[in-house]
């Protein structure tokens, strides 16, 4: 049994791994059962398999379903190349390009799907009743391409709109220790969907041009997000978790565009810590359905403006008053958090407020502590119209000057909370008899 | 000399992987040595080797001595499962299960050895005398698993003592460079003891259901520990330094049980910043020894209840005055960290008394600033009991409400230290002529 | 195109890795190339390969030039081992060691070349004109080894000038989403040199004992270089970067000498966050440049004594007043950091000057807080010497006491900053006019 568990799709004998992988990989994991249940070795073991993908363009025709703990996919390279962008271009200056398409050990997923049927659409579904939950299974150094994005009701190109139906890897049932990394994820609608998760790593990944990038739903515990670059389509989530406890988002590098990049719903008891994230948008952070006693610390927050002409005119709906922080919960801390701003205050929206920096919507107790905001006004009219969606501000910035801005906003629906040393006076909206503030000190103050 | 550098334990002529790994590893080594004393290359280099063992389950009955720079030994898969679980589940009802062990790359370590005989009983053993210090040892992706616990001085059924005296790996030596990433422990008394560790990287392993798990002893210097899933037994240490300098232990998730999550004795300007960290007991940081200059920051420490009935009733003996941190040393630096204390109210000890969270018990100049504590009374009579040791809190939650608890106490060996904004004025223990304190502000203060 | 997407530098029929891998890994590319351009596969896809290096020791004579995206080229094995110590022991006593070099997947840079001209010094280059930019090149677990340091303008002797003329990779043109993981580098005078780098990742490698280690130059955006062990020399920078925005640089461990350990110049809107740095000298961390709204949290800064015969008397030119942060630039954020301040009073200088811990040199409104100083007289008189440049300041100590330092310097050119909790009352120096202050609570105060 030992010697049988590695294999690589280009040397097995049943289907053809570049017309359709997923027959291929199906057929493997049906061998890995027969030899399984034919075997009585010494202490019952099933050791599972590894399968090999060697760089090459693989299309993927037919779902492949995982039920069977302690296999690792494995490919050798996350392929990464900018399908945007490729997109963007005039199809009469693709002539002279190196390449067109993302490349390493890439599957071409091309199967036929209904929208809003997330199952069937899913390159990868991974799911398994009955006890002990799955286990252990790993998605290793390749590359899931979802080709194109397909015209929806937006009125917004078939390459721009971030719709095909389409998920990289859907796991549907609980499932402990499974491990994401070194995977490459590009123009899917949702890239990762993980339910019921226990102790997953997603780690040194590299997710963007999607829909939405990590979803972890139902419910899970003691994870871990961490060490990847992400960046979502403007109407999905980078990464979103719901009803998750002792979970850790850690160390990502999350870029734009993202209708948020970090949503927690019902989530208590975990961290998101020393993250960059940068947005087009307000609602960067977001904690809702009670999620409470996180820690919010260390994180840099860039929202700026759209620099890429594409997307001019596109965001989250979301006003400016919404707060790049906006809590929905109690008792969580909130950090020595750097937060800039940076967009021109004559767009603000509602007309003639203050954009809000961190928002306290409902919940109590919550600890907001030596926070710096930044706020800059830019005039979006000489800001250039640059190349690529996830291009550094560095290079989109007008002519600029300060920004008024309400650096922490406590809604009458949320109290007990203590604010210190996050805003000047005139920047805290917040009713003192029922909240503990102390101002950052001024200047001759 | 190139091209000999690369061994499968599953295609060695000497001996049988799946009845003795381990003569087969130590059949293979001895080949490196040979052929290195026998070669003449140019710089007169001996680049060691790589040994890759396939998933599958193999039996290590000899001890593999590791002497030799620069091997790396690597598998397919951590393949880690509870164990825990399913010992723990009626044997008459594994007929069903999917599958009774871990799996992936899997060493059975079923060596014989005598409790207390650390060095015999380790299934990896790393020693070598002269200069230089052994260096650039890799273990990589595969799975180490005791198999079983046996009866001890508890009164624990056998599974559940965390008692069988092997050792995963053991490096007694001086060493350099060495990296542990990939890996999966499970059910062994000691997972991985590392003496005398410079430049070590202990990362993206996972170590669980072991006595203890990460044992760093004697000294060391500028290594770190990152990124990994820990998770000790009630009497172990998930982590444990002592001697150490520059050690950096950072993005951690570190799940109960263990003695303690974090113990650095005699350790200095290190660092414990961004873990996430969950016990069942008191004392979940510990400085002994005189630890000095370090910094703990950014943590989430979460201490609730056990949940699952097989431990209810054991704990590691501390009384809830000792603190979720407890630090003797000097001018440390504990800031921006989390706490949350979910307990039951009526089962504090010493009866009466409050629990404390961060305790100084012997040092001078520590400083202390802006920590959040989160303190609830759970009623434990209505708590569930849950399949798992590592469960979510979310799970177990009964009935609860406020707790009384110290933030900080300062002992009178303990003085001229710092205490910043981590309390309210009746949460703090500390003689005020000597410490320097400011309460965290509160409403209408 | 798929099945032949996988090389083995040892299997290749051209050239002889062990006498020039470099013309072993050219062939290879043109391979690559040949192939990529006679075919015409499904989605005009051009996948790359990956090219495999086994544990040996391998010649490069001629530099390697890549110029083809989705290429991995992988060992098994960092190979770090400390050149320098062995370098510094007589050579009469080199017999009874077991190794004298690096090992690993290990190349050995020998390539003619002028000083000066980085680009005829570079091990690997890669280079590619036109669109779209190269992507996701990757190098992953081999080591590069400079072998020798020669005689410069310096007194010291050749193996310890860290100069050669060598560089171990070089990234001349813009890029995208590239990876260097696992690697070893030591003996280069520069290790790593990228220009115009977009998604970046430099993690989990050993560089040490090269001149300069990680160096991005020209600009570049939201890229990460974390989880590394990284040392320079003392001439040298061990982490720079030059006009960057959205850098994460995180959970490094980074020790000395270096001339700096992070060093940013016009680099905006990027993270300093978790790391532990190592150094005998000033200026461990500097801003020039106007770097702004960066973000410098949870980071242990230890400046120590030279414990090391060789490097005595070597230092890189700073006063003491230079601050072991040093900042030219705007709205930065500096928090929560540890920072230790180790050295013989005696030997300060300007002399009869205090050290400075913080300096703030130019712009506006940085925020500066709870950052903990801790600084300790040394009798270096007293010190060992030890055997290892990197080794642990816990064995260097000689007797010790209080020293009084400045922990924040504001200069003229820099207001509107806020500085809270971050020192008494003496040691701050600040214009208060223009400058918001908050000291440090003090006993009694």
């Amino acid at each position: 049994m030992t010697y049988e568990n590695r294999y690589d799709v280009s040397t097995w004998p049943v289907g053809d791994p570049l017309e359709d992988i997923g027959e291929v990989l199906n057929s493997i994991i049906a061998d890995v059962h027969q030899r399984q249940s034919a075997s009585t070795p010494p202490y019952g073991g099933k050791p599972g398999a590894v399968i090999y993908i060697p760089p090459g363009d693989y299309r993927l025709r037919t779902q492949v379903l995982i039920d069977i703990s302690f296999l690792r996919i494995e490919g050798s390279g996350h392929g990464f190349t900018s399908s945007s962008i490729r997109f963007n271009v005039p199809e009469d200056q693709w002539e002279g390009l190196h390449e067109l398409w993302p490349g390493g050990s890439r599957i071409l997923v091309d199967i036929p799907r209904e929208r809003g049927d997330d199952t069937a659409g899913a390159a990868f579904r991974v799911e398994r009743s009955g006890d002990p939950r799955i286990s252990s299974v790993e998605f290793v150094d390749f590359c899931l391409d979802g080709l194109h994005f397909q015209e929806d009701e937006s009125d917004l190109p078939a390459e721009n709109t971030y719709s095909n139906g389409k998920t990289g890897i859907l796991v549907a049932s609980p499932n402990d220790s499974f491990r994401i990394s070194g995977m490459g994820f590009v123009y899917l609608e949702n890239a990762l969907t993980i339910y019921k998760a226990d102790a997953l790593s997603v780690q040194d990944n590299f997710i963007a041009e999607c829909g939405s990038c990590i979803e972890l739903k139902g419910w899970g515990q003691a994870s871990k997000i961490n060490d990847n670059f992400i960046g979502a389509g403007f109407k999905g989530e980078s990464i979103y978790a719901e009803n998750h406890g002792g979970l850790l988002i850690a160390g990502n590098n999350v870029f734009p565009r993202g209708s948020s990049s970090v949503h927690l719903h019902g989530v208590t008891r975990s961290s998101v810590t020393g993250n960059r994230l940068h947005s087009f948008y307000p609602g960067m952070l977001r904690l809702s359905g009670n999620s409470s006693e996180n820690l919010i610390a260390t994180n840099h927050f860039l929202r700026d403006l759209e620099p890429w002409t594409p997307f001019h005119g596109i965001n989250n709906g979301l006003d400016d008053d919404y707060g790049l922080i906006n809590i929905d919960g109690s008792d969580n801390s909130v950090v020595t958090n750097h937060l800039s701003l940076n967009i021109d205050g004559r767009d603000v929206t509602p007309s003639g407020s203050a954009p809000v920096v961190i928002r306290l919507r409902n919940g109590v107790g919550n600890f907001v502590s030596n926070n710096h905001v930044v706020a800059t006004h830019v005039d979006s009219s000489q800001s250039d119209s640059c190349f690529e969606g996830q291009v550094d501000s560095l290079l989109s910035k007008g002519p600029s000057g300060g920004l008024e801005v309400v650096t922490v906003s406590i809604e009458a629906s949320s109290e007990r909370n203590t604010v210190l040393d996050s805003g000047r006076e005139t920047e805290i909206l917040a009713d003192r008899s029922v909240n503990a503030l102390r101002i950052t000190p001024e200047v001759g103050g």
